[in-house]
Protein backbone atom coordinates (compact mmCIF):
# COMPACT_ATOMS: atom_id res chain seq x y z
CA UNK A 1 0.00 0.00 0.00
CA UNK A 2 1.06 3.30 -0.94
CA UNK A 3 0.14 5.98 1.27
CA UNK A 4 0.47 9.91 0.20
CA UNK A 5 0.96 12.54 2.46
CA UNK A 6 0.65 16.03 0.90
CA UNK A 7 1.42 19.71 2.09
CA UNK A 8 3.95 22.57 1.38
CA UNK A 9 7.50 22.52 0.81
CA UNK A 10 7.81 24.96 4.16
CA UNK A 11 5.49 25.02 7.39
CA UNK A 12 5.87 25.90 10.83
CA UNK A 13 7.47 23.22 13.48
CA UNK A 14 3.74 22.51 14.79
CA UNK A 15 3.09 21.12 11.76
CA UNK A 16 6.49 19.09 10.90
CA UNK A 17 6.18 17.58 14.00
CA UNK A 18 2.33 16.21 12.83
CA UNK A 19 3.79 15.43 9.47
CA UNK A 20 7.03 13.14 11.27
CA UNK A 21 4.71 11.38 13.51
CA UNK A 22 2.24 10.91 10.66
CA UNK A 23 5.68 9.52 8.83
CA UNK A 24 6.18 7.33 11.64
CA UNK A 25 2.50 5.45 11.50
CA UNK A 26 2.47 5.06 7.67
CA UNK A 27 5.82 3.47 7.66
CA UNK A 28 4.91 1.68 11.27
CA UNK A 29 1.51 0.60 9.05
CA UNK A 30 3.78 -1.28 6.45
CA UNK A 31 2.90 1.10 3.71
CA UNK A 32 5.45 2.95 1.29
CA UNK A 33 5.63 6.66 1.91
CA UNK A 34 5.25 8.72 -1.34
CA UNK A 35 5.69 12.83 -1.83
CA UNK A 36 6.49 15.05 -3.30
CA UNK A 37 9.88 14.68 -2.63
CA UNK A 38 10.90 18.01 -1.29
CA UNK A 39 11.28 19.96 2.16
CA UNK A 40 8.55 21.12 4.49
CA UNK A 41 6.04 18.87 5.41
CA UNK A 42 7.27 16.06 2.64
CA UNK A 43 10.50 16.28 4.55
CA UNK A 44 9.22 16.08 8.06
CA UNK A 45 6.73 13.04 7.06
CA UNK A 46 10.35 11.22 5.23
CA UNK A 47 12.09 11.70 8.14
CA UNK A 48 9.40 10.02 10.37
CA UNK A 49 9.36 7.16 8.17
CA UNK A 50 13.01 6.49 7.90
CA UNK A 51 13.27 6.66 11.98
CA UNK A 52 11.15 3.83 11.75
CA UNK A 53 12.82 2.00 9.39
CA UNK A 54 10.39 2.91 6.33
CA UNK A 55 10.20 3.36 2.44
CA UNK A 56 9.96 6.61 0.81
CA UNK A 57 9.41 7.47 -2.77
CA UNK A 58 9.13 11.47 -4.49
CA UNK A 59 7.86 12.36 -7.44
CA UNK A 60 9.96 15.26 -8.09
CA UNK A 61 8.90 18.62 -9.85
CA UNK A 62 11.66 19.02 -12.07
CA UNK A 63 14.80 17.38 -13.64
CA UNK A 64 17.26 17.00 -11.25
CA UNK A 65 16.86 13.94 -8.67
CA UNK A 66 19.25 15.85 -5.51
CA UNK A 67 16.45 18.16 -5.37
CA UNK A 68 15.29 15.00 -3.18
CA UNK A 69 15.05 15.68 0.75
CA UNK A 70 17.41 13.77 2.39
CA UNK A 71 14.71 11.10 3.52
CA UNK A 72 13.60 9.65 0.00
CA UNK A 73 14.74 6.61 -0.92
CA UNK A 74 13.60 6.51 -4.59
CA UNK A 75 13.50 9.48 -5.77
CA UNK A 76 11.66 10.27 -9.37
CA UNK A 77 12.25 13.30 -11.77
CA UNK A 78 9.58 14.47 -13.79
CA UNK A 79 10.30 17.83 -15.39
CA UNK A 80 6.36 18.33 -15.38
CA UNK A 81 5.96 20.97 -12.50
CA UNK A 82 2.88 21.00 -10.72
CA UNK A 83 1.72 18.61 -13.11
CA UNK A 84 3.67 16.23 -11.37
CA UNK A 85 0.83 16.95 -8.66
CA UNK A 86 -1.47 14.42 -10.07
CA UNK A 87 1.10 11.93 -10.35
CA UNK A 88 1.43 11.87 -6.54
CA UNK A 89 -1.78 11.30 -6.01
CA UNK A 90 -2.17 8.48 -8.90
CA UNK A 91 0.14 6.46 -7.37
CA UNK A 92 -1.41 6.64 -3.86
CA UNK A 93 -4.21 4.36 -1.97
CA UNK A 94 -4.97 7.01 0.85
CA UNK A 95 -3.95 10.57 0.76
CA UNK A 96 -2.88 12.53 4.10
CA UNK A 97 -3.30 16.23 3.70
CA UNK A 98 -1.71 18.11 6.28
CA UNK A 99 -1.77 22.37 5.97
CA UNK A 100 -0.45 23.47 2.83
CA UNK A 101 -1.37 26.11 0.16
CA UNK A 102 -2.87 25.86 -3.52
CA UNK A 103 -0.37 23.01 -4.46
CA UNK A 104 -1.81 21.22 -1.78
CA UNK A 105 -5.27 21.94 -2.90
CA UNK A 106 -4.68 20.72 -6.28
CA UNK A 107 -3.35 17.60 -5.22
CA UNK A 108 -6.74 17.33 -2.97
CA UNK A 109 -9.11 17.96 -5.48
CA UNK A 110 -7.28 15.14 -7.72
CA UNK A 111 -7.50 12.77 -4.79
CA UNK A 112 -11.65 13.48 -4.94
CA UNK A 113 -12.00 13.27 -8.44
CA UNK A 114 -10.20 9.50 -8.30
CA UNK A 115 -12.50 9.09 -5.26
CA UNK A 116 -9.21 8.09 -2.95
CA UNK A 117 -9.74 8.37 0.30
CA UNK A 118 -8.43 12.07 1.49
CA UNK A 119 -7.74 12.66 4.76
CA UNK A 120 -6.95 16.20 6.37
CA UNK A 121 -5.22 17.48 9.09
CA UNK A 122 -5.03 21.20 9.64
CA UNK A 123 -5.79 21.85 5.78
CA UNK A 124 -8.55 22.83 3.36
CA UNK A 125 -11.92 22.09 4.35
CA UNK A 126 -13.21 20.21 1.05
CA UNK A 127 -15.99 18.67 1.10
CA UNK A 128 -15.19 14.82 0.80
CA UNK A 129 -11.73 15.47 3.00
CA UNK A 130 -12.16 13.23 6.07
CA UNK A 131 -10.85 15.95 9.20
CA UNK A 132 -8.90 14.54 11.83
CA UNK A 133 -7.07 16.16 14.50
CA UNK A 134 -3.79 14.41 14.43
CA UNK A 135 -1.35 10.98 13.26
CA UNK A 136 -3.33 8.80 15.93
CA UNK A 137 -7.12 9.73 14.03
CA UNK A 138 -5.44 9.11 10.83
CA UNK A 139 -3.78 5.78 11.71
CA UNK A 140 -6.96 4.76 13.48
CA UNK A 141 -8.89 5.82 10.36
CA UNK A 142 -7.19 3.75 7.96
CA UNK A 143 -7.16 1.21 10.32
CA UNK A 144 -10.68 0.77 10.72
CA UNK A 145 -10.89 0.49 6.92
CA UNK A 146 -8.57 -2.30 6.14
CA UNK B 1 -5.72 37.36 -24.10
CA UNK B 2 -6.73 34.31 -23.30
CA UNK B 3 -9.62 33.99 -21.08
CA UNK B 4 -10.06 30.34 -19.89
CA UNK B 5 -14.20 29.51 -18.77
CA UNK B 6 -13.85 26.52 -16.41
CA UNK B 7 -16.43 23.99 -14.90
CA UNK B 8 -17.94 20.86 -15.28
CA UNK B 9 -18.73 18.82 -18.42
CA UNK B 10 -22.55 18.50 -17.20
CA UNK B 11 -24.02 21.55 -15.85
CA UNK B 12 -27.78 22.30 -14.97
CA UNK B 13 -30.00 24.79 -17.37
CA UNK B 14 -29.59 27.96 -15.23
CA UNK B 15 -25.43 27.47 -15.04
CA UNK B 16 -25.22 27.21 -18.87
CA UNK B 17 -26.76 30.05 -19.24
CA UNK B 18 -24.74 32.21 -17.41
CA UNK B 19 -21.36 30.65 -19.25
CA UNK B 20 -23.30 31.24 -22.21
CA UNK B 21 -23.52 34.72 -21.36
CA UNK B 22 -19.73 34.33 -19.98
CA UNK B 23 -18.74 32.92 -23.28
CA UNK B 24 -20.36 36.06 -25.09
CA UNK B 25 -18.70 38.30 -23.01
CA UNK B 26 -15.30 37.60 -23.77
CA UNK B 27 -15.89 37.18 -27.18
CA UNK B 28 -16.73 40.97 -27.55
CA UNK B 29 -13.87 42.07 -25.42
CA UNK B 30 -12.21 40.42 -28.21
CA UNK B 31 -10.62 37.91 -26.07
CA UNK B 32 -9.70 33.86 -27.35
CA UNK B 33 -11.98 31.74 -24.80
CA UNK B 34 -9.72 28.72 -23.87
CA UNK B 35 -11.66 25.89 -21.75
CA UNK B 36 -11.54 21.76 -21.90
CA UNK B 37 -13.26 21.56 -24.80
CA UNK B 38 -15.96 19.44 -23.89
CA UNK B 39 -19.59 19.61 -22.54
CA UNK B 40 -21.83 21.34 -19.91
CA UNK B 41 -20.03 24.54 -19.02
CA UNK B 42 -17.35 23.96 -21.73
CA UNK B 43 -19.86 23.96 -24.77
CA UNK B 44 -22.43 26.85 -23.26
CA UNK B 45 -19.25 28.93 -23.12
CA UNK B 46 -18.03 28.17 -26.85
CA UNK B 47 -21.49 28.40 -27.95
CA UNK B 48 -21.82 31.50 -26.78
CA UNK B 49 -18.69 33.17 -27.88
CA UNK B 50 -19.36 31.95 -31.55
CA UNK B 51 -22.63 33.32 -31.39
CA UNK B 52 -20.84 36.86 -31.42
CA UNK B 53 -18.01 35.66 -33.34
CA UNK B 54 -15.54 35.04 -30.82
CA UNK B 55 -12.84 32.40 -31.12
CA UNK B 56 -12.00 29.25 -28.48
CA UNK B 57 -9.57 26.82 -28.19
CA UNK B 58 -10.52 23.04 -26.44
CA UNK B 59 -7.62 21.46 -24.12
CA UNK B 60 -9.07 18.12 -24.72
CA UNK B 61 -7.91 15.28 -21.96
CA UNK B 62 -8.19 12.48 -25.04
CA UNK B 63 -6.23 11.67 -28.33
CA UNK B 64 -9.77 11.93 -30.28
CA UNK B 65 -10.35 15.24 -31.17
CA UNK B 66 -13.95 14.43 -32.02
CA UNK B 67 -14.32 15.06 -28.50
CA UNK B 68 -14.53 18.66 -28.89
CA UNK B 69 -17.81 20.26 -28.98
CA UNK B 70 -19.08 21.68 -31.98
CA UNK B 71 -18.00 25.31 -30.83
CA UNK B 72 -14.44 24.40 -30.51
CA UNK B 73 -12.65 26.56 -33.51
CA UNK B 74 -8.75 25.04 -32.53
CA UNK B 75 -8.97 21.47 -31.02
CA UNK B 76 -5.71 20.38 -29.01
CA UNK B 77 -5.28 16.67 -27.93
CA UNK B 78 -3.11 15.91 -24.82
CA UNK B 79 -3.85 12.18 -23.57
CA UNK B 80 -2.71 13.56 -20.45
CA UNK B 81 -6.29 13.40 -18.67
CA UNK B 82 -6.62 15.61 -15.95
CA UNK B 83 -3.61 16.74 -16.20
CA UNK B 84 -4.49 18.88 -18.86
CA UNK B 85 -6.66 20.62 -16.34
CA UNK B 86 -2.76 22.65 -15.64
CA UNK B 87 -2.71 23.25 -19.26
CA UNK B 88 -5.77 25.29 -19.63
CA UNK B 89 -4.81 27.31 -16.75
CA UNK B 90 -1.24 27.87 -17.77
CA UNK B 91 -2.40 28.95 -21.19
CA UNK B 92 -5.00 31.43 -19.68
CA UNK B 93 -4.38 35.05 -18.87
CA UNK B 94 -7.41 35.27 -16.50
CA UNK B 95 -9.84 32.45 -15.74
CA UNK B 96 -13.59 32.30 -14.93
CA UNK B 97 -14.99 29.56 -13.36
CA UNK B 98 -18.54 28.75 -13.43
CA UNK B 99 -19.94 26.20 -10.94
CA UNK B 100 -17.64 22.72 -10.87
CA UNK B 101 -16.93 19.72 -9.13
CA UNK B 102 -13.36 18.80 -8.11
CA UNK B 103 -11.87 19.18 -11.30
CA UNK B 104 -12.97 22.32 -11.97
CA UNK B 105 -11.47 22.91 -7.90
CA UNK B 106 -7.78 21.07 -9.33
CA UNK B 107 -7.67 24.44 -11.97
CA UNK B 108 -8.63 26.82 -9.54
CA UNK B 109 -5.90 25.56 -7.13
CA UNK B 110 -3.29 25.85 -10.12
CA UNK B 111 -4.69 29.42 -11.18
CA UNK B 112 -4.05 30.92 -7.42
CA UNK B 113 -0.99 28.90 -8.06
CA UNK B 114 -0.25 30.50 -10.86
CA UNK B 115 -0.94 33.84 -9.53
CA UNK B 116 -3.73 34.61 -12.24
CA UNK B 117 -6.92 36.39 -11.57
CA UNK B 118 -9.45 33.79 -11.01
CA UNK B 119 -13.09 35.05 -11.04
CA UNK B 120 -15.94 32.62 -9.49
CA UNK B 121 -19.42 32.51 -10.24
CA UNK B 122 -21.68 29.81 -7.90
CA UNK B 123 -18.43 27.92 -7.61
CA UNK B 124 -16.17 26.79 -5.36
CA UNK B 125 -15.37 29.69 -2.07
CA UNK B 126 -11.56 29.61 -1.90
CA UNK B 127 -9.83 32.31 -0.42
CA UNK B 128 -8.04 34.43 -3.51
CA UNK B 129 -10.79 33.94 -6.00
CA UNK B 130 -12.91 36.87 -6.60
CA UNK B 131 -16.47 36.36 -6.74
CA UNK B 132 -18.91 37.79 -8.52
CA UNK B 133 -22.71 37.12 -9.06
CA UNK B 134 -22.72 37.20 -13.28
CA UNK B 135 -21.14 38.18 -16.59
CA UNK B 136 -21.76 41.15 -16.10
CA UNK B 137 -20.16 41.48 -13.30
CA UNK B 138 -17.42 39.27 -14.31
CA UNK B 139 -16.56 41.67 -17.67
CA UNK B 140 -16.70 45.00 -15.60
CA UNK B 141 -14.27 43.60 -12.96
CA UNK B 142 -11.94 42.37 -16.08
CA UNK B 143 -12.59 45.76 -18.10
CA UNK B 144 -11.77 48.06 -14.61
CA UNK B 145 -8.59 46.12 -14.45
CA UNK B 146 -7.23 46.59 -18.15
CA UNK C 1 -6.47 18.90 -41.33
CA UNK C 2 -3.22 19.55 -39.57
CA UNK C 3 0.44 19.17 -40.92
CA UNK C 4 2.67 19.51 -38.36
CA UNK C 5 6.30 20.39 -39.85
CA UNK C 6 9.19 18.84 -37.60
CA UNK C 7 13.07 19.71 -37.68
CA UNK C 8 15.36 21.15 -35.47
CA UNK C 9 15.42 25.05 -33.96
CA UNK C 10 18.39 25.89 -35.83
CA UNK C 11 19.25 25.74 -39.42
CA UNK C 12 21.41 26.25 -42.86
CA UNK C 13 19.73 29.06 -44.96
CA UNK C 14 19.07 26.06 -47.67
CA UNK C 15 16.91 24.04 -45.29
CA UNK C 16 15.46 27.06 -44.01
CA UNK C 17 14.30 27.76 -47.91
CA UNK C 18 12.77 24.02 -48.06
CA UNK C 19 10.70 24.76 -44.84
CA UNK C 20 9.32 28.07 -46.15
CA UNK C 21 8.58 26.39 -49.31
CA UNK C 22 6.58 23.64 -47.27
CA UNK C 23 4.97 25.77 -45.02
CA UNK C 24 3.71 28.35 -48.29
CA UNK C 25 2.33 25.13 -49.45
CA UNK C 26 0.63 23.31 -46.27
CA UNK C 27 -1.27 26.69 -46.36
CA UNK C 28 -2.11 26.62 -49.88
CA UNK C 29 -3.69 22.83 -49.22
CA UNK C 30 -5.63 24.78 -46.68
CA UNK C 31 -4.50 22.99 -44.06
CA UNK C 32 -3.64 24.21 -40.39
CA UNK C 33 0.35 24.37 -39.66
CA UNK C 34 1.09 23.10 -36.48
CA UNK C 35 4.89 22.66 -34.69
CA UNK C 36 6.66 23.36 -32.12
CA UNK C 37 6.74 26.99 -32.26
CA UNK C 38 10.24 28.39 -31.92
CA UNK C 39 13.27 29.16 -34.09
CA UNK C 40 14.87 27.58 -37.26
CA UNK C 41 12.55 24.92 -39.33
CA UNK C 42 9.35 25.82 -37.42
CA UNK C 43 10.08 29.62 -37.66
CA UNK C 44 10.81 28.85 -41.66
CA UNK C 45 7.82 26.95 -42.19
CA UNK C 46 5.57 29.47 -40.37
CA UNK C 47 6.66 32.06 -42.18
CA UNK C 48 5.83 30.42 -45.39
CA UNK C 49 2.30 29.59 -44.33
CA UNK C 50 2.16 33.17 -43.15
CA UNK C 51 3.11 34.53 -46.40
CA UNK C 52 0.33 33.48 -48.33
CA UNK C 53 -2.61 33.50 -45.55
CA UNK C 54 -2.32 30.20 -43.21
CA UNK C 55 -2.95 29.62 -39.94
CA UNK C 56 -0.13 28.16 -37.95
CA UNK C 57 -0.21 26.39 -34.11
CA UNK C 58 2.70 26.16 -31.79
CA UNK C 59 3.59 23.85 -29.22
CA UNK C 60 6.23 24.91 -27.07
CA UNK C 61 7.90 23.30 -24.82
CA UNK C 62 7.97 26.75 -21.71
CA UNK C 63 5.57 28.27 -19.93
CA UNK C 64 5.85 32.00 -21.68
CA UNK C 65 3.87 32.19 -25.03
CA UNK C 66 6.75 35.29 -26.10
CA UNK C 67 8.85 32.18 -26.82
CA UNK C 68 6.80 31.67 -30.12
CA UNK C 69 8.73 32.80 -33.15
CA UNK C 70 7.16 35.84 -34.59
CA UNK C 71 4.83 33.81 -36.69
CA UNK C 72 2.62 31.48 -34.55
CA UNK C 73 -0.74 32.44 -34.72
CA UNK C 74 -2.44 30.22 -31.59
CA UNK C 75 0.82 29.63 -29.47
CA UNK C 76 0.08 26.80 -26.41
CA UNK C 77 2.51 26.76 -23.37
CA UNK C 78 3.01 23.26 -21.91
CA UNK C 79 6.34 22.95 -19.75
CA UNK C 80 6.51 19.69 -20.89
CA UNK C 81 10.16 20.35 -22.42
CA UNK C 82 10.55 17.73 -24.85
CA UNK C 83 7.72 15.79 -23.64
CA UNK C 84 5.91 18.30 -25.69
CA UNK C 85 7.07 16.47 -28.87
CA UNK C 86 4.75 13.99 -28.51
CA UNK C 87 1.72 16.78 -28.39
CA UNK C 88 2.66 17.80 -31.97
CA UNK C 89 2.63 14.88 -33.63
CA UNK C 90 -0.79 13.78 -31.47
CA UNK C 91 -2.34 16.91 -33.01
CA UNK C 92 -1.22 16.61 -36.57
CA UNK C 93 -3.09 14.16 -39.55
CA UNK C 94 0.27 14.12 -41.74
CA UNK C 95 3.82 15.05 -40.50
CA UNK C 96 6.53 16.38 -42.40
CA UNK C 97 10.16 16.12 -41.03
CA UNK C 98 13.08 18.86 -42.56
CA UNK C 99 16.50 18.51 -41.34
CA UNK C 100 16.55 18.21 -37.29
CA UNK C 101 18.96 16.15 -34.29
CA UNK C 102 17.47 13.89 -31.90
CA UNK C 103 13.95 16.02 -31.09
CA UNK C 104 13.22 15.24 -34.85
CA UNK C 105 14.34 11.57 -34.26
CA UNK C 106 12.06 11.33 -31.56
CA UNK C 107 9.44 12.87 -33.23
CA UNK C 108 9.48 10.76 -36.11
CA UNK C 109 9.64 7.97 -33.47
CA UNK C 110 6.26 8.88 -32.06
CA UNK C 111 4.88 9.50 -35.56
CA UNK C 112 5.40 6.31 -36.78
CA UNK C 113 4.26 4.84 -33.63
CA UNK C 114 0.98 6.30 -34.13
CA UNK C 115 0.92 5.12 -37.50
CA UNK C 116 0.76 8.56 -39.28
CA UNK C 117 1.72 9.20 -42.93
CA UNK C 118 5.31 10.68 -42.08
CA UNK C 119 7.51 12.48 -45.32
CA UNK C 120 11.08 13.26 -44.57
CA UNK C 121 13.28 15.65 -46.58
CA UNK C 122 17.11 15.73 -45.47
CA UNK C 123 16.19 14.12 -42.47
CA UNK C 124 16.83 10.87 -40.86
CA UNK C 125 16.23 7.69 -42.20
CA UNK C 126 14.22 5.56 -40.45
CA UNK C 127 12.11 2.83 -42.13
CA UNK C 128 8.03 4.16 -42.65
CA UNK C 129 9.35 7.60 -43.57
CA UNK C 130 8.48 8.47 -46.66
CA UNK C 131 11.87 10.14 -48.23
CA UNK C 132 10.39 13.35 -50.76
CA UNK C 133 12.96 15.45 -52.29
CA UNK C 134 11.00 18.66 -52.33
CA UNK C 135 8.26 20.59 -51.31
CA UNK C 136 6.53 19.86 -54.27
CA UNK C 137 7.32 16.31 -54.35
CA UNK C 138 5.76 16.36 -50.54
CA UNK C 139 2.54 18.27 -51.64
CA UNK C 140 2.12 15.95 -54.25
CA UNK C 141 2.25 12.48 -52.16
CA UNK C 142 -0.16 14.68 -49.84
CA UNK C 143 -2.52 15.38 -52.57
CA UNK C 144 -2.23 11.86 -54.53
CA UNK C 145 -3.70 10.27 -50.85
CA UNK C 146 -5.93 12.34 -50.15
CA UNK D 1 23.00 4.21 -9.74
CA UNK D 2 19.88 3.88 -12.14
CA UNK D 3 20.80 2.43 -15.40
CA UNK D 4 17.32 1.79 -18.04
CA UNK D 5 16.49 -1.12 -19.39
CA UNK D 6 14.71 -0.07 -23.00
CA UNK D 7 13.35 -2.25 -25.72
CA UNK D 8 9.73 -3.73 -26.90
CA UNK D 9 7.07 -4.96 -25.13
CA UNK D 10 7.21 -8.06 -27.04
CA UNK D 11 10.11 -9.93 -28.05
CA UNK D 12 11.49 -13.56 -29.37
CA UNK D 13 13.52 -15.71 -26.95
CA UNK D 14 16.60 -15.13 -28.19
CA UNK D 15 16.13 -11.31 -27.34
CA UNK D 16 14.96 -12.15 -23.99
CA UNK D 17 17.39 -13.99 -22.71
CA UNK D 18 19.76 -11.26 -23.76
CA UNK D 19 17.58 -8.78 -21.85
CA UNK D 20 17.70 -11.40 -18.70
CA UNK D 21 21.64 -11.46 -18.99
CA UNK D 22 21.62 -7.55 -18.98
CA UNK D 23 19.09 -7.49 -15.98
CA UNK D 24 21.59 -9.95 -13.89
CA UNK D 25 24.38 -7.64 -14.86
CA UNK D 26 22.71 -4.37 -13.76
CA UNK D 27 21.51 -5.50 -10.77
CA UNK D 28 25.27 -6.95 -9.79
CA UNK D 29 26.84 -3.67 -10.63
CA UNK D 30 24.79 -2.51 -7.99
CA UNK D 31 22.30 -0.14 -9.91
CA UNK D 32 18.85 -0.31 -9.73
CA UNK D 33 16.61 -1.02 -12.89
CA UNK D 34 14.06 0.88 -14.53
CA UNK D 35 12.43 0.34 -17.51
CA UNK D 36 8.68 0.71 -18.61
CA UNK D 37 7.62 -2.00 -16.50
CA UNK D 38 5.71 -4.09 -18.89
CA UNK D 39 6.14 -7.31 -20.53
CA UNK D 40 9.06 -8.65 -23.35
CA UNK D 41 12.18 -7.13 -22.89
CA UNK D 42 11.48 -5.26 -19.78
CA UNK D 43 10.07 -8.09 -18.37
CA UNK D 44 12.96 -10.24 -19.14
CA UNK D 45 15.73 -7.84 -17.40
CA UNK D 46 13.25 -7.55 -14.36
CA UNK D 47 13.36 -11.12 -14.23
CA UNK D 48 17.10 -11.35 -14.50
CA UNK D 49 17.50 -8.64 -12.00
CA UNK D 50 15.50 -9.78 -9.31
CA UNK D 51 17.05 -13.34 -9.40
CA UNK D 52 20.29 -11.85 -8.34
CA UNK D 53 18.62 -9.37 -6.01
CA UNK D 54 18.32 -6.78 -7.89
CA UNK D 55 15.86 -3.50 -7.61
CA UNK D 56 13.53 -2.12 -10.24
CA UNK D 57 11.75 0.19 -10.92
CA UNK D 58 8.57 0.15 -13.54
CA UNK D 59 7.48 3.44 -14.99
CA UNK D 60 3.86 2.61 -16.37
CA UNK D 61 2.17 4.28 -19.06
CA UNK D 62 -1.06 3.57 -18.00
CA UNK D 63 -2.98 4.06 -14.12
CA UNK D 64 -3.04 0.51 -13.37
CA UNK D 65 -0.07 -0.86 -11.34
CA UNK D 66 -1.07 -4.07 -11.68
CA UNK D 67 -0.06 -3.68 -15.26
CA UNK D 68 3.24 -4.03 -14.15
CA UNK D 69 5.03 -7.18 -14.69
CA UNK D 70 5.66 -9.61 -11.74
CA UNK D 71 9.38 -8.52 -11.34
CA UNK D 72 8.69 -4.68 -10.69
CA UNK D 73 9.28 -3.61 -6.89
CA UNK D 74 8.49 0.14 -7.64
CA UNK D 75 5.51 0.19 -10.25
CA UNK D 76 4.99 4.21 -10.76
CA UNK D 77 1.55 5.11 -12.62
CA UNK D 78 1.43 7.83 -15.27
CA UNK D 79 -1.87 7.90 -17.58
CA UNK D 80 0.72 9.35 -19.60
CA UNK D 81 0.94 6.66 -22.58
CA UNK D 82 3.99 6.92 -24.58
CA UNK D 83 4.71 10.66 -23.13
CA UNK D 84 6.41 8.28 -20.18
CA UNK D 85 9.06 7.12 -22.27
CA UNK D 86 10.47 10.46 -21.30
CA UNK D 87 10.84 9.98 -18.11
CA UNK D 88 12.28 5.74 -18.00
CA UNK D 89 14.98 8.03 -19.48
CA UNK D 90 14.98 11.72 -16.93
CA UNK D 91 15.49 8.94 -14.39
CA UNK D 92 18.13 7.18 -15.51
CA UNK D 93 22.31 7.55 -15.47
CA UNK D 94 23.01 4.79 -18.44
CA UNK D 95 20.60 3.58 -21.30
CA UNK D 96 20.92 0.02 -22.63
CA UNK D 97 18.50 -0.64 -26.03
CA UNK D 98 18.17 -4.07 -26.72
CA UNK D 99 15.83 -4.72 -30.32
CA UNK D 100 12.62 -2.38 -30.38
CA UNK D 101 10.48 -0.84 -32.55
CA UNK D 102 9.62 3.01 -32.97
CA UNK D 103 8.71 3.22 -28.65
CA UNK D 104 12.05 2.24 -28.09
CA UNK D 105 13.24 4.50 -30.96
CA UNK D 106 11.83 7.42 -29.21
CA UNK D 107 13.82 6.50 -26.03
CA UNK D 108 17.08 6.27 -27.52
CA UNK D 109 16.26 9.77 -28.92
CA UNK D 110 15.63 11.80 -25.88
CA UNK D 111 18.60 9.55 -24.39
CA UNK D 112 20.99 11.38 -27.30
CA UNK D 113 19.16 14.52 -26.44
CA UNK D 114 19.51 14.65 -22.90
CA UNK D 115 23.55 13.76 -23.66
CA UNK D 116 23.20 10.13 -21.73
CA UNK D 117 25.46 6.97 -22.49
CA UNK D 118 23.02 4.67 -24.79
CA UNK D 119 24.29 1.26 -25.61
CA UNK D 120 22.70 -0.71 -28.15
CA UNK D 121 22.63 -4.73 -28.45
CA UNK D 122 20.46 -5.35 -31.93
CA UNK D 123 18.81 -2.15 -31.97
CA UNK D 124 18.76 1.15 -33.62
CA UNK D 125 20.99 2.02 -35.95
CA UNK D 126 21.81 5.41 -34.53
CA UNK D 127 24.73 7.71 -34.53
CA UNK D 128 25.69 8.16 -30.64
CA UNK D 129 24.14 4.76 -29.79
CA UNK D 130 27.05 3.06 -28.77
CA UNK D 131 26.84 -1.10 -30.07
CA UNK D 132 27.79 -3.93 -28.37
CA UNK D 133 27.34 -7.36 -28.75
CA UNK D 134 26.03 -9.09 -25.52
CA UNK D 135 25.69 -8.32 -21.68
CA UNK D 136 29.00 -8.75 -21.02
CA UNK D 137 30.41 -5.92 -23.99
CA UNK D 138 28.27 -3.70 -22.49
CA UNK D 139 29.02 -4.52 -18.55
CA UNK D 140 32.54 -4.15 -19.44
CA UNK D 141 31.63 -0.68 -21.28
CA UNK D 142 30.03 0.60 -17.88
CA UNK D 143 32.68 -0.95 -15.78
CA UNK D 144 35.67 1.13 -17.87
CA UNK D 145 33.58 4.30 -18.13
CA UNK D 146 33.19 4.15 -14.21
Amino acid sequence: MNIAVIGGHSCCADVAKIAESIGKEVARMGATLICGGLTGVMEAACKGAKSVGGKTIGILPGHDKDEANPYIDIPIVTGLGYMRNNLIVKNADIIIAIDGKEGTLSEIAFALQMKKPTLGIDTWDIPGVIQVKDAQEAVDWIKRRQ
